[in-house]
């Protein structure tokens, strides 16, 4: 995982599937280690859909991540899709080393560490575009 | 659909679902009318993706939008999460309606139009949330 981009980018997009079989989307903020890709949740979900990705990725540990850059310059177009197994942590040492990565790209998280699951996606594919 | 929020977006992340039932990502730019979310693609892809989108949404018209504005302040973070139907326009009259919408919207496809088909999205569920 040496791609520059990838571990630059602020947001990404996760995608998991639903129990009825529909994708789920939600924006998320990760940091990349070692092949797998962590994003953190908090406890205290003021809205359903922040635990409906974890319960997904339990149910359903296919989850695609996709990262992209849009600008209006089209010849300037690129797009990394990653493609993994999900694992959720609920607690533990890896937990504990995702949430310092965060904490180390996001310096929001400092303020306010997550104190939810962390979703831990362990990636087997990874494909790239760009327009140029 | 009067988000401008929504409308005003430049870009969009459509969730499909692959053969397989994993979910597939790519991001889209996009033009909304009367409940219909509209995209289209070159018929003369240099990758398979562009056509994978158009036939997962034949296989599985229940499909996933999501627009989001990221920002390092967290407490001015939104999304909006689309669903509905699609239907693949290969052509026909709301094939072109769309592709003016989409003209207007972006000049790059003033230069040069793109030729494949349009993929319509009749709209059933906006969810929105932000931060603030």
């Amino acid at each position: 995982m040496h791609d520059l981009r990838l571990t630059a980018a602020r947001v990404a997009r996760l995608a998991t599937t639903d129990p009825d079989g529909r994708p789920h989307l939600v924006p998320i903020v990760f940091a990349v280690s070692g092949g797998t890709l962590y994003s953190a949740v908090d406890r205290k979900p003021k809205r359903s859909s922040t635990l409906r990705r974890i319960e997904n990725a339990r149910a359903r540990p296919d989850v695609t991540v996709l990262i992209d850059h849009y600008d209006e310059d089209w010849s300037r177009l690129w797009w990394t899709r990653l493609r993994g197994r999900a694992r959720v942590l609920d607690d533990g040492v890896e937990r504990e080393r995702a949430l310092v990565l965060l904490a180390e790209k996001y310096p929001q998280y400092r303020e306010s560490p997550p104190d939810g699951p962390v979703l831990a996606v362990d990636l087997d594919e990874v494909r790239s575009w760009s327009a140029s």
